[in-house]
C-alpha cells in the first residue's frame, strides 16, 4: 500500500507549481460549507492525477485543454486556467489553438470557436504581463 | 488563396497512414445515401485538420483519445480507431492510458472507465497481432 | 384555460398515428413501476408538443433527427423510432442523411457516423418490408 | 384514463407553492411566441412530474440540483431556481453542497466548481433577506 | 473526383449570403495564430455541409436551431447567429420558436428555456431594425 | 490537516460496504496499466466523496442514479451498480423510478427511458435471486 499522505504531499506540490496559492484560496471559498473541500480537491485532481509519472506534464495539458474545448464553453474558467498552466508547462500559443481546432471535430464547430476565444484571451493577458 | 485540391490531397495521404483503405470504405457504405461524403470527411478531418502543421500528430491523437474519452462512451468505435492510431503514431499504451484517467476529473468516471475498457480491447488485439 | 383532456386526446391521435400501439406498449413495460407513466409521455410529448401547430410534422421529425443526432449515440433506440417517424411524415431517405451529415459540424464526426448508421439500418428494414 | 384537467391543477398548485406566480411570468415572456407554452410547462414539469407520490419533493429537488450540476454550468439559472426551491423543500445549505461535491465524480471537476458557486450565491441571497 | 477548389467558392458564396463579411471577420480574429483557419471553416461548414443539396437551406437552418437548443446554453453565440441566419432563410418567428419547444423533450426544459431566451433577443433586434 | 491515509482506509470501508471485491476487481483488471488506479479511485470516490458526512447514502446514491441518468446511456453499467448501490441503501424501487422519470426534464425523455430500462433489468436481477 503507497501513502496516502505523500501523495497528498506530491499533490500540494504540484498545484502549488502550477497554480500557486490555489488550496488556500478553494479552501477560503468553499471549505466552511464543504469541510476538506480544498484538501480533497488536491489531492484527487493534483495528488491523484497530475503528478502521476507515465505522460509529460506539457502533454497532460494539452489533451486537458482539448477536452474542456469538446465539452464546451460551460466550463470557460476551467478552460483558460488550464489554458495558462498548459503555456507555463512549455506549450506554445500555436500548439495550444492546434489542439483547440482539432476539437471541431469532436465537440463540435461552437466549442471549437468558443475555446479559441478563451485562448485569445489567456495569450492577451500574457502580452499584458510582458 | 491556398489552392484546395492540394489541401485535399494531403488529406488522402494522411488518412491513407492512420487508416489505410478508410476513404474507401467510407464512400462504400455512405456514398449511395450522401454524393461524395467519404471525400468530405478526408478532406475535412484529414485534409483541414489532422494534417496541419502547429502540432505533433501523436499529441493531436492523445488529445483526440482524451477528448473523445471524455465525452464518454457514445463515441466507442472512435475511439477504439483513434487509440490504435495513436499507438501508430508511437504513443505508448501507459501513455494512452494516462490520458484517459485524466479524464475522470472532466468527464466522469464512468467516462474515464469505458474509455479505459476501450483501450484495453485495442491493446489485446495488438497482441493477438504479435 | 384549455381543456387539458382534449389535450390528451390530441396526443392519442399524434401517438397512434406515429407510433401504433405506444401508449399501451409502454404502459405493459413501465405503469406497474411507474403508475400512469405511459399517459404522461403521450400527454407531454405528443399531445403538448407534437401535436402543436406552427410547425408541419415532418420538420419537426427531421428537427428531432438532427438533435439526437447531434446528442450522441446514446439515443440510439429513440433516434431510430424518430426516423422511421420521419419517413412516415414524407421526408425523403436523402433528407434525413443531409440533417444528420449536418450534425458533424455541431455533435461531432463521431455522433454524425453513428447517427448515419441508425438511419441506414432502419432505411434497411423499410427494405426488407417493400 | 385519470383527469387530464385533474393533473394540471395539482402542477399549478405545485408550482404556486415552489415558485409563487411562475406560471404567470412564463406567459408575460413566451405565450405571445408560443401559445399555451406556460400552462404546457406547468402540467409537465409540475402536474405530470414534480407532483407525483412515490418521492418526496425534498429529495426530488436534491436529485434536481444534482443533475443539472453534472449537467454542467449551461443550466446556471435553472440550477439556482432548483437550490433555492431545495432550501424551501427543507434541505440544508450543507447537503446542497454534499450533493453537488459528490457530483465531482460523474459530470467533472469544473461542473462542480461552477454550481459550488451557484449555490454560495444563493446562499449569499438567503441571508441578505434574513 | 470533385474539384476541391469548386466546393470552397460554392462555400465563400454561401457563407456570402447567409453572414456577410464572415470569412473576413474570422481571417481577422484567428488567422494569425492558426493559419487558414478562416478559409477551413468556410470551406468545411458551408463548402462541404450548408451548401448541399439534398436539402433545402430553410431546414437545415430549423435543424441546425434544433439541435444548437439541445446541445445547450453553451453554444449561445452561435445558435443566435442560426436564429438569425433561419429568419433569412425564410422561418418564421413561430416555426423556431416551436422547433426550439420540442427540444424540450430531448435536451431538457433548462435548455429549451434558454434557448427560446435567445430567440427572444434575436426577434427583438429584428424590431429594432425595421 | 488530516490524516490521509485515514481517509483511504474509511474509503475502503465504504466501498467494501456498497461493492464486496470492487477494489481487488480494479486493481486485477486496471492496475497493470496504470499503477495505484484501484487504490486511487477507492480513495477518490469512496474516502473523499461518498463517505463524507452531511449527506445520508441513500440520499447521494439517489442524486447519483438521478445524475447517471440524466447524463444519457453512456454510463450505462455504473447507472446499474448505482442502482444496485441505492436498494441496499434503503431506496424503494418506486422512489429509484421516480427519480429516474423526474430526469426526463432535464436529461430528456430518451436519457429517461434508458435509465428506466436499467432500472428495470437491475429490479429482475433481484428477483432471480429473492
Amino acid at each position: 500500500m503507497t501513502d496516502a499522505n505523500a501523495i497528498l504531499e506530491r499533490g500540494r506540490a504540484a498545484a502549488e507549481t502550477l497554480n500557486p496559492g490555489m488550496e488556500q484560496a478553494l479552501a477560503g471559498r468553499y471549505d466552511a460549507l464543504l469541510p476538506g473541500f480544498a484538501e480533497s480537491v488536491v489531492d484527487m485532481a493534483y495528488g491523484r492525477v497530475y503528478a502521476r509519472d507515465g505522460l509529460d506534464i506539457r502533454t497532460r495539458l494539452l489533451v486537458t485543454v482539448g477536452a474542456l474545448s469538446a465539452l464546451g464553453g460551460q466550463t470557460r474558467p476551467q478552460l483558460e486556467v488550464n489554458i495558462a498552466s498548459a503555456r507555463k508547462a512549455g506549450a506554445s500559443q500555436r500548439e495550444i489553438a492546434e489542439a483547440i481546432m482539432q476539437m471541431g471535430l469532436y465537440g463540435g464547430f461552437p466549442a471549437m470557436i468558443n475555446a479559441l476565444n478563451a485562448a485569445l484571451e489567456v495569450f492577451a493577458k500574457e502580452e499584458e504581463k510582458a
